[in-house]
């Protein structure tokens, strides 16, 4: 079988430990490309660049086949590698290592998994990576063999394109239950502004959050996963639809 | 009953044509705040602000009991405003009149669908309103009655938190079928990326690009709606797990 083309990005910037540990992971498997932002856009969700222009800078953190950072967001990197940079569609998009979580309603904030969420959405399979740990000197290789297994799953499925948002708790090697298949938990943020004022008297806002998991209990989602130290993973979709809303809404709009 | 305290927001900052014709509407039903960003942020996604602070600046320009302009993204302006400007959590929050569809997979990449998204995330019943027409000089008259029933029902759901996106036709008044309740048509994007070289010889690029509608025959998609006059109108809920994928890995992944 011939090798596959791999595309690697990410949403913490083309150096982050978390990307060089999976461009790494990705060189086993077959040829490696990686084009990431050249500078953190956690928070970034799908946002793309339309107002101004993209640039690009030759890269070599990776030593990776092509290389590149990129001034714009994961999905900029996902659409500029695809449809400018690449010489052929990639087999493969791997985004992550994500220094912290993505799961529950963090699918729709994150860069990480958008970019994947991309890729999907252009016809390439596409896994996002995220570990439960915001700190830079994260330890990312307890994950290693389940990241693989996962890898390998998803370059086997030939009828159909697959897209993952995998996490991974953060525990010591042996403490990793295993993987458990997930739906993604009900759940969202509730924000607190911390309001200080400048040497001009004049007020400026940090955002902070507080993540509420509305069904704790509920075995079958990604949150109950990792919080029982099982490497979750989400298979995605982009239909926002809500299907039952629309038979209650027909009733009142007939048209 | 008691008025309702609406929130309006958009994508194409606090002065463009379209959020200032949703406001006026939105004084018919009760009390509104506007709270937006201070400059265009089309394409912005659910993105958010975490590595930087938020600034507001008072503004008069809607003539609104509470309005400010936010140096955010929609998201940011919901968050700030439900967590911190205002008084009372919104019973309403609308998000618009883009300048520009929102239809299909267009969902995703919108600030405008995103500030509503982030709404109902906050248990807020929200709106998005885009009109297929980008230009600053779009008449978006023809649409106010159909807009105005739309945010009558809204208003009127007791016991459920709806989110809607809503597109409406660059048709004259009379042009206008009616309102036709629609699930997300499958599309994506391809993107082209124009290469130009700067002043010093460098290159940088411009994405531009061509949406796909897969389905262009499905009657109960928003595109065919569009295409045939109607405004289209999709109910939104935030679940992207892909059902179907689950069952086929948990025969793989056992656990």
């Amino acid at each position: 079988m011939k090798k596959p083309f791999i595309l690697v990005t990410n949403d913490d910037g083309i150096t982050a430990p978390g990307i060089l540990f999976l461009s790494q992971i990705a060189k086993g498997f077959g040829e490696v490309a990686v084009i990431a932002p050249d500078k953190p856009q956690s928070g970034s969700g799908h946002a793309i660049t339309i107002h101004t222009t993209l640039r690009i800078q030759p890269s070599h953190y990776h030593n990776a086949t092509i290389e590149y950072a990129v001034n714009g967001t994961p999905v900029d990197c996902v659409k500029l590698a695809v449809n400018k940079l690449l010489p052929q569609k990639p087999d493969l998009i791997l985004s992550g290592v994500n220094h912290g979580s993505n799961s529950s309603i963090n699918v729709i904030y994150s860069g990480t998994m958008s970019a994947a969420i991309e890729g999907y959405l252009e016809g390439i399979p596409s896994i996002g990576f995220s570990l439960c740990n915001y700190s830079i000197e994260a330890d990312f290789t307890p994950s290693e063999k389940y990241i693989k297994q996962i890898i390998e799953w998803v370059l086997n499925q030939q009828n159909e394109i697959i897209c993952l948002n995998v996490n991974i708790p953060d525990v010591p090697p042996d403490a990793i239950k295993g993987i458990k298949i997930c739906r993604q938990a009900k759940g969202n943020w509730v924000e607190e502004f911390e309001e200080r004022f400048d040497p001009y008297d004049r007020p400026y806002y940090w955002m902070t959050g507080k993540f509420t998991n509305f069904e704790p209990d509920a075995e079958d989602t990604d949150e109950w996963a990792l919080a029982h130290d099982y490497i979750s993973v989400v298979p995605i979709q982009t239909d926002l639809t809500c299907y039952s809303t629309i038979s209650k809404m027909k009733n009142h709009f007939k048209s």
